[in-house]
């Protein structure tokens, strides 16, 4: 169901991959809502992805932009004012990836130039972003911009590993600059925190099944789909909440507000039973990550 | 502006007394957005305040009902869904008093019978409404229910007395009851944390034209207004928001983000300067609240 | 091992039951540090638990005080400045208790003279011993106070029903009134969010072993013991702590910055087998709480 | 006054440079309390510094070295075993530089260099001297590390500039690896959100006079001293809080959990009259940072 809340505004939406990716569902619904809008990603993932389809379905045109280049994100902004006519109404940010993630680097094991990546591409492009923006000029007065983060920056996840820290300096970033570009222009920047959602990104992180399930019968609404977040995004996109910045904005069914539910307790004392009843050791000393 | 964001939807709004009252901003904006609703408070507000203009307005029923008693509630939750043909989709909780405040009683010298009092009229009745409510069954599944509160229950704030732990126990009912009625009829619950807002409540708290000042110059986007709030409601009530729940929610420009903005700090430094010069003591002992 | 971190301070102890009490470890590692101290209860509780044998041991004498009645607080006090030869340096308020956890209320059943009863135990109490404290003037500049707490206070579990409340309460009044007594007196306020601990209090709570052992496994260090709380709070009632104040300080081996643990998550996951397995399925509508 | 609190303890100080910094107190403080450690900086650092004097007076030894390199890391490690005789007991991280801060380059005109720069230094040197100190096994069973952040990590202060994102991040590190290094060796790892001190690192924060004399004001017992922050760290190291670990500790007078106090709110109004008599205009755009 649409409402027009975006009607008139225009966007530029980052990190559309695929239609699993959460940045997909966003365009959608914000083609929906009547907003116009460019799609960008780096030209790998543009030409690995289907990015080309949904500009396709969304009348939207797409820009290659690598976010941690900045003369690409002026390029980006610049562009993308001339075809939609005018300073930009709202960003998303969805980006995020961690080479030691990838190459199984251990937390306490890390490669630092694998960390200076992670953090360049998941939390200082945001910066690079909006630093962008805001020398341009670029967005409008009252504009909205919101990137993707996880509760995993407040309290620690087994094998979230660095993109944890990624997403803590992400959230910092968001206010640090909310309050700059909120004085100055009224550009209002928040993080939206999601439940663990599955996408081509989230897939490489270690026991995410198992998290998923844990993280489902934790939240009295279960866990918040793609689509749940691409709604909430456009709340926040819209008019109606002018005045929330500096925020970082939980859409996980409660997850983050739950110390232990019922499903979840039931679901693990049937463990603590099989233990009892098996015996079965954990040898947790060569078996962590 | 409006959306049909709440098209077909029943509620029960409960606080509005006057047109300055947040309560009342969200009926006009919940009957804008095509919603059909109730309006409730005391006998003795109803008979004092202007509540009959608004729901003519709105085209709604006033139905009276002291939120600290049960069978009042009953009554209003039964009938509220006599007239508007179905079960409840979204409440307004916005009911805050503490005759401590009112009656001049410091917080190092509370009267007891008065805290009691601040904690039912304040907190304990959003816990009665629930209560009711989800005995009655009625409210429907996925349905929205939204208390006010104040950054007081995080931090404390001169002057704010026992209503800072009337809101923080406010904000604890909202997870609490959030994760039984969430898991059971996928009912949310949040609290909107609002900017100090010039109220006929608001009225009473000491020193209020100063924080008001302070809050709005901390705020990069100044403090956030009823009308903003009433937006923001609209948004928790509507269907964009399914998965958000258990959150305290603040609509305040980004103050409480803030540690020190400039505007603020600028201001502060006149009165150091001006103290330097005038030599003008402090004489707290005798002057403190 | 001693440090005589408290010698010559004297103190009041508040709710010391038996040799599991919190409150009773305190007491002994305040009298290995040198400090001296009365202990209190209520009256029934000086009956039926071994206060008798703690004060022997301690040196202690034992005064009879209901925590939620001024005028017995008020002669808590006098006696104890008689009694110890001057004004108290430090307090621990280790109280709580829930009728509606006792009588097996459910959240959404609960008793609201019960629920005043809670919060007046478990929270009111605090306010009550540092009001008469202040306006008797029985606590030595710089003196510490501290009360406990659980996590529940912030998130949601199973089981804890209105004392999760009552906790969020406590801890606002630990704030509201560290202000005032901190700009007055330097006297400072704290909470410690202890682990959960098998007391005679923590007994009723649902659920609570296996709620123990989610916590152990989920925590890096595992649950802190009561001999744990004993020691830190040593440290806060020391002159090494002296400009800490108004803050929920955390004693729970890492818990409460957790999301998931790898030992939880193993545990977790033989559960989801045996379901495989098994099919048990879960009929969760008829065996909440 | 001592207590032998790490009597037969061995630590690693980083980041004394004259008798201003926190870390020249720490060492003061450890000495009288028993413990030997080794002391490191720079080399620059060591040169320009009066850490020599330092070392005389505690009976330690310098070791130079570069906590963004893993080698020079590496060094201090195994020196300081081979001196102090054997695995360390605690480690106190005080490191911080902003070259952005220093250059004064604006928040919203970073040099994007320099900001790798800041967080290398301020944050992930901290994840390097955990790293290697995890790699060597060189930090015994239940040790105890702790890192120096400020509030500016969790709420946004005018000229705090990137300090704050670094800081962010510096905790978020605390927490994760503190997670892993809890498991295996129950080694404990916090940091202490300080409140503003004047040193020589503090010394380049715009505004940083104005500042102090805020966050005194705001803070029931006054700002918490470089000495007061010693006796924090040493209760931190010692036995007493073997169960605390991923926790951010506020040693702040009580400033982070205030909203606003009378004596700032006075010093604040005494700018509102000012600015009522003078008519004097702020021109906030031509004078922001």
């Amino acid at each position: 169901m649409a409402y027009n809340l975006l009607k008139g505004k225009r966007g530029i939406i980052f990190g559309a991959l695929n239609s699993d990716s959460i940045a997909w569902k966003v365009a959608e619904r914000a083609h929906e809502e009547g907003a116009t809008f460019t799609l960008t990603n780096t030209s790998v993932a543009l030409r690995m992805g289907d990015t080309a389809k949904l500009a396709e379905k969304c009348n939207a045109e797409l820009i290659g932009a690598d976010a941690t280049n900045v003369e690409e994100l002026e390029n980006l902004f610049k562009k993308s004012m001339e075809i939609l006519g005018g300073k930009i109404d709202f960003v998303l940010h969805s980006i995020g990836m961690s080479p030691n993630v990838r190459k199984g680097r251990h937390y306490s094991d890390l490669d630092y130039n694998y960390l200076s990546k992670t953090l360049d591409i998941s939390a200082i492009s945001f910066h690079k972003t909006l630093q962008v923006a805001r020398k341009m000029d670029a967005i409008n007065e009252w504009g909205s911009v919101v990137a993707l983060s996880y509760v995993a920056a407040q309290r620690t996840f087994y094998g979230y590993n660095d993109m944890a820290d990624a997403k803590a300096l992400l959230e910092s970033i968001g206010r640090s600059f909310g309050y700059i570009y909120g004085r100055e222009r009224h550009v209002r920047i928040n993080t939206i925190s999601q439940s663990p959602t599955v996408t081509t990104a989230g897939g490489g992180v270690k026991g995410f099944d198992r998290l998923l399930d844990f993280a489902d019968r934790m939240s009295p609404l279960g866990n918040a789909t793609g689509e749940d977040c691409a709604d909430y995004c456009i709340t926040l996109f819209s008019d109606l909440t002018r005045r929330v910045t500096m925020q970082n904005l939980f859409n996980d069914g409660g997850f983050s507000s739950m110390g232990m539910s019922l499903r979840a307790l039931e679901q693990y004392e049937k463990g603590l039973h099989q233990e009892c009843e098996c015996g079965g050791a954990l040898d947790e000393e060569h078996n962590y990550d």
